[in-house]
């Protein structure tokens, strides 16, 4: 069946509405473009919060804490909580202390920025990260394998070096080392042009090792894991709204969410909703979010 | 057939070099260990020249120049002419300027060290390359795509960084610029470890673009090309002698050499050249090098 897109008669809006309970939002693309905030979202957001519905912002950007994105979101006049901010930091962090339940006396190494590092320390995770300096004659002398490292934790780094990876890669040469990403996004686009993506920190370690990492991001259910982890939810009360058919939409989709709400706002556009033969379709599509007003 | 070990009778010997009038040299792990030269290397070398036998020292390590290249050799004791020596910077350059005829006024974008920018200047051929500093928030509006562009080369660089793979991949999305490897190595052996090798530099731009390169270094038959390019010979009178069976004696077997023989100083071991099954097997092998002085 086609996607819906769904008309600005108030009926129709209010019966989608009142299918869910809690929505899950992906920002970038949805609620704003980069630095700007896209038209009438803290009205619409602040709507559904008139409905009584739980609302949970979702975002594989891995390089902020929630308390960053809180912030961020503050700042742009969309009043939020903490609990209701699940970046992929943060389910890293969550998945590594609740699902995987690393023993006390291991450590993770992380390629990555403050985000991830404040999101492990809230949860009380010990880790390491490399100072990211050049290559030094003692380096390849002291390198190693680690038997305390168990997890190496790999998500978008803008001082991504040599040194961090191959640290990196004598700890992964231990098979017992779990190999985590914060998400496994090729590119990630900023100032309207794609740059370089948290799966392309992971990508020379993946063909080092042969070894694929369990990735925290949509559209990886493990990220679904860590949400479960620490809200309960019913999923067939809830939807998730995004504009990437090919994380967003899907994460919904395999996670058996009652539904999905594609925006036209971001990356997929109209044409690749309507394709024929798609393999990832979301249920209703809107030109914005702000259309669910009506 | 399993390969001959070749035994230390000096006719078996004799009959085994009379097949040849070049040998193919791979450096560390046949020549050297490190920095730690091979017993009577030297010695061996001598003889194959004494008996008019034409040499050739071919490495994937893109790092140094012949030039370079040269001066180790000849500080090691063995003494050798530039036109002797081919490394993949050389093959990269040769292959650019020669088969793939770069228009004089499209340029090279390096990712790699002074190697390459050492043979790419002797040949003539016109590159840029990034300092390597932090990307900044000018960056991301100026980098894109460049016409000027004709060639992404990236080799070993133990400075790379976040700014040097963005600026690789705006120009790769351009279907036209040529995407090129020094080697694809996942790794680079040295003081007795694995450390990230020169394929560790492409991948992430693989992951991004979906494009492999096309490799300058054993085992690809672009590196036989290459040495094609500049120097005659029969192919069914040479012999590529090697310490890896998966790059070595693979690109042996693959140029149609007339010879390929194993050597256990290095990589592979004499348990993979005898396993049975393989898919790569040389036609002859020697504990050292040097035995095959008798």
């Amino acid at each position: 069946m086609p996607p819906q897109k769904l008309s600005g008669k108030p009926e129709e809006l209010a019966a989608f509405i009142d299918k869910f309970d809690i929505f899950l939002f992906d920002c970038d693309g949805v609620l704003w473009q980069g630095a700007s905030l896209l038209p009438r979202t803290a009205e619409t957001i602040a709507h559904l919060r008139s409905l009584g519905k739980q609302l949970l912002f979702v975002t594989n950007n891995s390089t902020k804490s929630r308390t960053t994105y809180q912030a961020k979101l503050q700042g742009l006049g969309i009043p939020c909580g903490i609990n209701e901010i699940f970046c992929s930091a943060y389910s890293s962090a969550i998945y590594i202390s609740r699902v995987l339940r690393l023993q006390r006396d291991k450590r993770v190494y992380v390629i990555g920025e403050s985000g991830i590092k404040e999101e492990l320390a809230t949860e009380g995770v010990a880790y390491i990260s490399d100072d990211g300096g050049d290559i030094t004659p003692e380096d390849y002398d002291s390198f190693g394998p680690d038997e305390d490292v168990g997890v190496v934790l790999c998500g978008l780094d803008h001082a991504i070096s040599y040194r961090k990876l191959a640290r990196a890669y004598q700890y992964l040469r231990n098979p017992g080392t779990v190999f985590l990403a914060t998400n496994i996004d090729s590119t990630f686009p900023t100032h309207g042009k794609l740059f370089p993506g948290a799966g392309a920190m992971s990508a020379p370690l993946t063909y080092m090792t042969g070894r694929t990492p369990v990735s925290l991001g949509k559209p990886s259910q493990a990220m679904m894991d860590a949400i479960e982890g620490v809200l309960e939810f019913d999923r067939k009360r809830a939807c998730m709204v995004g504009d990437r058919l090919d994380t967003d939409i899907r994460f919904g989709i395999e996670g058996g969410l009652g539904g999905t709400l594609a925006v036209l706002t971001g990356v997929s556009t109209e044409e690749e909703i309507l394709e024929e033969g798609a393999t990832v379709v979301p249920d209703a599509y809107l030109d914005r979010l702000c259309d669910i007003l009506g």
